[in-house]
């Protein structure tokens, strides 16, 4: 996998027309730059530099500790040790690539290509000067939003396994409800299955799952409480798991009825129905090239056409190593997103879709879809929920 | 736990003088700031800000669907939200306390200091432009260095466990060893009892435990091989266990004796003696106030002295949440160890010794012990290993 990335990002080099990519960092025990899952497999312990260049270079620079480690993952053709300092061999390497543009791991908005400290970019503009390449810096963000964004075969093949693990956990469910469970029974359950199919969780177990039954404050990324499933009560959860380092991120949502009901209210189906619709919407018009905010505003639009709020956040976010992945983003135009909403979408992409609205008297009606962008529009690597499920 | 360094993070800004201590993180289940282990305990997902005052305000701003698991830590007092961009409610804070001094998480020395990236840096530059707090921020580095390095009892008492599960392995590890027996092999079976215990791994396991059996081009941070124990051969192995989120971090040698060998070679036994007699003269040598490189010189000095070349790494680090941890450091004068051999040893520190002789006819000779930093001295956590162990 690393070096089937490693290739891609040399490809992805030349597209982008940047010379060379540098990766620096250390002590990735204590914290790692999360394109070093992509780039190299392992940890290191100094400060080492991974650089890779558009011409196919693959070349390490490390302490004379980590020099084995390294080698032994067969990915840098060149492995450079030192025992001082780093600043000698990287300044040599720079001498013999002399490159037109640097790309390093920063970015305002981000967080998946801001892998690079603030003391190691200081550290790293003080190696570089009275060298000419302190001004050859740039940010790798569209480097590293191409690798991650761009899924393999492999990358959707392991996704599309989270997935499907997740919907059977998530049928399961349906049979086990019944009235009073807590929000942490439900949890426990769900975590149960999880373990006995040998999966990881999508992220933080302290909220994957997260469960919310009636109505609510609003929250998301908290974890389930003591709360009971009550008759006239929304559940909605949102799960995901982690399947060979790659995660699902699924919501669905159930309704049990109060006596004597045999549907759901009104307004609980046709918030269920603008969700769904929401979905199909937006989904329908994603294809590459377009940008975030456009699809944002299509389900947000939507929903505010037929009588709910707008959804305070994001309509949805790439899936990947993480759970929140990549760095294009199906978000409106806010500070907080920064240029991440105009971001062109692309092919291979994997996006969730998950509009929400709030019922004051019931709950949250939240569904969570996954689609692959394919050539011409896209694929639902997901069964969408078609029906709210009532109980 | 959390509540009680953060209560020595508010103690620790009066003492320093600094008003106040900034954290800012985002999507921390991509990548997280270290010292979230100690002032939050939990994962947060949008931009998150969170302050500690010298006054001992403990606040923190963070986005809508974050609050309410950072309210279920019970740890800030204040918990605000935001939904747009946190710029207006962190400046509203700040416009409140109207600090002289704001210190952020970032160091060019100190790898557990430096949890800030570059990319979020930008972003609180960009927020802080034309209000008077720009020119306020200051590097955090004392802070997390005295917050990291002064353990608490609790502390302290989860180092002690994992170093006595270490040692307890080290034990069994005499009885098990053969001859013939790979490097792979050793490492399973310390692998296996360490799960028996229902313990972690200090560092990456891919080289937890390191091993390394005869000759050595010298590695460290590099994982066990096929290579067979011969004759002739020193054991090193370099192996910490994590129990309660603390680790532990110690060397062990052996000596396979040849036929008709009834002692070890007299250059392998000297070798013992001046590694184990280096880390006595520097052990007692450390108290408050002294900095690493004067210890650091005592024992370089001393095995130099002897004979022997100079080890090519420092003599010791601090060892806590990770086996590399802390900001001051037992290590020479060298560009790439920065400011830290300067810093102050302080009490409650915890240090490992961790001198090298290289044999080129027989392997390496590391021995590794732990001692904690008392109010006069220092007491030895770990047993130090007293004769090399022949078999």
């Amino acid at each position: 996998m690393t070096r089937e990335k490693i290739a891609q990002a040399i490809e992805i080099l030349k597209e982008k027309n940047i010379d060379l990519w540098l990766t620096f960092v250390r002590e990735t025990d204590v914290m790692a730059d999360p394109i070093l899952d992509f780039i190299l497999g392992t940890t290191c312990v100094w400060q080492s530099a991974f650089i890779l260049t558009n011409t196919g270079k693959k070349i390490a620079i490390v302490g004379s500790l980590d020099v084995e480690n390294i080698k032994n993952q067969e990915i840098y053709d060149e492995v450079i040790d030192y025992i001082g300092s780093i600043r000698e061999e990287l300044i040599k390497v720079l001498d013999r690539i002399k490159p037109q543009k640097i790309a390093i791991n920063y970015s305002k908005d981000s967080e998946v290509a801001d892998g690079l400290t603030y003391g190691m970019y200081l550290s790293l503009i003080d190696y570089l000067t009275n060298t000419p390449y302190q001004k050859k810096l740039i940010s790798a963000e569209e480097i590293i939003s191409a690798l991650r964004g761009r899924k393999s075969q492999e990358e959707i093949k392991r996704i599309k396994e989270a997935i499907a693990a997740t919907e059977k956990i998530f049928n399961q469910l349906t049979k086990f409800f019944k009235p009073e469970l807590t929000e942490i029974e439900i949890a426990r359950f769900i975590k149960k299955e999880t373990l006995k199919l040998n999966l990881g969780f999508a992220w933080n177990e302290a909220y994957c799952p997260s469960v919310y039954t009636g109505p609510q404050e609003g929250g998301a990324h908290s974890g389930p409480t003591k709360r009971k499933i009550e008759p006239g009560h929304i559940l909605n959860i949102d799960f995901g798991v982690k399947k060979e380092n790659y995660v699902s991120d699924l919501q669905r949502v159930w309704y049990f009825r109060r006596k004597g009901e045999k549907e759901a209210p009104e307004e609980v189906e046709k918030a269920f129905q603008t969700v769904r619709e929401a979905i199909q919407i937006s989904g329908q018009a994603i294809k590459p090239g377009k940008q975030g905010w456009e699809i944002d505003k299509l389900a947000r639009n939507y929903i505010l056409s037929q009588g709910f709020e707008e959804y305070p956040h994001a309509l949805g976010h790439q899936v990947g190593r993480t759970a929140h992945d990549g760095s294009a983003l199906l978000a409106p135009r806010w500070e907080r997103y920064g240029q991440r909403p105009f971001e062109k979408l692309e092919k291979g992409q994997v996006f969730t879709l998950e509009p929400r609205i709030n019922l004051i008297d019931y709950g949250v009606v939240s569904v969570e879809e996954i689609i692959l962008i394919t050539e011409n529009g896209t694929e639902f690597l997901s069964h969408p929920q078609k029906e709210l499920i009532h109980i």
